[in-house]
């Protein structure tokens, strides 16, 4: 009984010691004062940072050690099953629609791990995948919808307008144009320039969108809809006039169109998809 | 004037065609019929498959285009930004609270992607996000949760529950220890034992989660909560009596530890685990 009591007891304390690992790992990489924003940090660390068992990332360590694997390169694995669980908590008992959602996100990932055509070269899909990740994260989409929650009802300037759609609209979008471009090699100037034009297009497209949604509302309710409720959000037709919004969307459309002229005669596609992004009417 | 109204209707064809092949695959990945619960499968294809500009799919083949790539290496990428997509658009202007756990879920991702003590093997990091993207995935945590909230209100049998939990809980925890084991060369019998292990604890963790709720209502209200209003959604307990869940996590927990025995010394670590699952007493 005793040698089997200082066995447990020296479990014990290895598990505290994994627990205080992935502790420190969560508070780092869950930091205030990051590039996302604030009130979603917030809720990141409320969701994740309280007491907890921590029985996925105990399980993921004892199996590392199990195989004689550093810690370290457990680190990772073990944050990672608990930002899982701590998102599965938060999102118990929602609606059905809200789970298709989470499950169109996962399955997004899935996706890009499992289609063996995707590409041959598994360090190339990594960065496929990061694309992905960092493009609809809290730096990203998500991040953007919240400072979008939180510019309602607010007046936000230019410059705070363009990160919001950036991150909330033009991430995902720069991601659809980079994502391929990791499958060949390409020079690092033309991955560049791609990128600019990846980058821009993005924004155009959301305020043609923004345009177009005034343009609709006063057709429909037969008066200048900038007048209207919509004041209560910041767009570019509020922030400029529906004449500043187009110039500006027109300015932002040529200055990625330059972007494209260092690529050549292939990038017709690109091309003839950024003019029905800027001209289409609906 | 001519040329160019031939050239775009060129592009015109090959938007039209790009857009069919991108509307295929999607079709295609969310066919009825699969592992994925039924409601889910209907309510992730009305939120994928209405009618769409496809637009960022557009922009990854015209990428694919210019950089000549055979367009089925683009068809997952297409895919998965149009998956994101839709998901942004159903998942739009909710509260603060839930976008926390959009947000959580793709940082467990990017955390596995971005980190560089995790392997120096890409091809096993992919197989890492691979389980951790099943394991959340539609047939994995966002199903069990979908057939969780169908099952409430009904009986379902034993077969059904164990089908539920190992969903919604299981995969998880299954992950948690087989992701690590991805990163080191493993005989494949004992990657098989491993699994058996795996898979089999986190329905021992559910059961005792189901178990200990039951006990510490009938302390808190000092009567049977067995007859109470958790009857309304089937447990273990509710199925077959506080004892004889307590048995069959016992059961399943017996095979779980007979699975480790292959595996050596080294797996005191799981072992303690397993104990401190079976026996907590909260």
């Amino acid at each position: 009984i005793m040698i089997t009591r200082a066995r447990s007891e020296t479990f014990r304390e290895l598990v505290e010691r994994y627990r205080d690992r992935v502790n420190a790992r969560l508070h780092q990489t869950l930091a205030v004062g990051t590039e996302v924003p604030r009130q979603l940090t917030e809720a990141m660390r409320y969701a994740v940072l309280g007491p907890g068992k921590r029985i996925r990332p105990l399980l993921s360590y004892a199996t590392g050690e199990l195989l004689e694997l550093e810690p370290q390169r457990v680190d990772p694995i073990a944050a990672a099953v608990e930002f899982m669980h701590a998102y599965s908590l938060v999102h118990d008992d929602l609606p059905v629609a809200i789970l298709a959602g989470d499950a169109l996100q996962a399955y997004a990932f899935e996706t890009l791990c499992e289609d063996p055509l995707l590409c041959t070269d598994p360090g190339a899909q990594i960065r496929v995948i990061g694309w992905l990740a960092r493009a609809v994260g809290p730096t990203g989409m998500v991040g953007g919808q919240l400072l979008d929650l939180e510019a309602e009802g607010r007046r936000v300037d230019e410059r705070r307008l363009a990160d919001i759609h950036r991150r909330k609209t033009g991430q995902l979008i720069r991601a659809a144009i980079m994502m391929p471009s990791e499958l060949v090699p390409l020079a690092a100037e033309a991955r560049r320039d791609l990128d600019a034009f990846a980058s821009d297009i993005g924004l155009v497209f959301q305020i043609v969108d923004d345009v177009l949604e005034v343009e609709q509302d006063t057709t429909t309710l037969g008066k200048n809809a900038l007048s209207d409720r919509r004041n209560e959000k910041s767009t570019y037709p509020s922030l400029l006039g529906l004449q500043g919004a187009r110039s500006r969307a027109d300015a932002l459309y040529a200055k990625a169109m330059s972007a494209l002229q260092s690529l050549g005669e292939g990038s017709a596609g690109l091309r003839w998809i950024a003019d029905y992004i800027v001209s289409r009417s609906r």
